[in-house]
């Protein structure tokens, strides 16, 4: 083991891990994906023109800044499980991170609670992404 | 070979054939990128202010989704080549993938056709970031 | 060595250099996103709502452009440091994207010069992300 030991196989329990979670959010990602698309079509009958276009933004913004968090998620995971994280921390951080997202996703599109709630989990996100990459230019300074 | 097996190495012919296409697919990517900033500068002049926004919105919108469809199917073709897949499969998955994406960019770009060809196109592109996700999850359940 | 050699570990001291630029480059879009969601918040109260759109828009496009550019970088990287590249060309491409991205921001942000330091900066990194894929393209051909 040590230094030639595979990180990305599945032989690794931290990369089935961040492999079954990330595809998890992949498939979340799709599904906004074609919502979004969706959405765009069905209220174009009934309102003007740009209060379509003001909710289909929203929509879509919310989509993107959704996947912007994913993408850096999935692309410093690769990274981080290079470094040989302690096991227990960086599975926590993959669930944390999956949890966070999913219930963002759930608290915008399904249940709109008061504000503080998604700004919260979206810092929450945020915080694991800054965590895991400091830790790779720690690993690798 | 089997645990130790090194599925991100050229040794790998799935990996030779991921790397390949989706190497011809950031090419294209960034073709798009520079062709829409260049529209954005050389529809500026000629056009009313707000019809200028509606053209180069429709182009960015157009690049946008086929990044995240690229990026998806990326970060996914790492994940879902260490679940070991079926050879054939996965070769036939990763350039019906690439093939597809060229076709919409065509069909959107060049030659404008009747619209559920593009709708096709961009469906056959999830269904396969779809089945990867989806197995990958089997895979690491 | 040779094929069974570990390209993705830290090991290969051409990944990590990629590791660690690129989790620089990671840090620093976590903070423009941040950025861009505060300045979204802080410019309402001012300004007439179209100025604010306007203003909001430029800044969320930056980012998008910036977010797209270290996205395919990081993608790519990926792939190729597994094409065995010379070492010194690697880690020089790499330092030079790195670079010319955190100057890019700095020019865009904080230091309006005249248009074409931008233009080149950005240009600089699309270059280099073209040539790791046509390397790619070549490699696995």
């Amino acid at each position: 083991m040590g230094d030639v030991f595979d990180y990305l196989s599945p032989t690794n329990p931290v990369f089935r891990t961040f492999a079954f979670w990330s595809s998890v959010l992949v498939i979340k990602v799709l599904f906004m994906s074609i919502a979004t698309g969706l959405r765009k079509h069905t209220s174009k009958a009934p309102k003007a023109k740009n209060e379509v276009n003001e909710d289909v933004e929203r929509l879509r913004r919310a989509h993107l800044n959704d996947m912007e968090n994913i993408f850096l998620f999935i692309i410093l995971g690769f990274i981080y499980i290079v470094t040989n994280p302690s096991q227990w921390l960086a599975m926590m951080l993959i669930k944390a991170f999956a949890i966070t997202r999913i219930l963002h996703t759930l608290v915008y599109a399904f249940a709109p609670v008061p504000q503080p709630t998604r700004v919260i989990l979206f810092l929450m996100g945020v915080a694991v992404n800054a965590y895991m990459g400091l830790s790779v230019i720690r690993a690798f300074l």
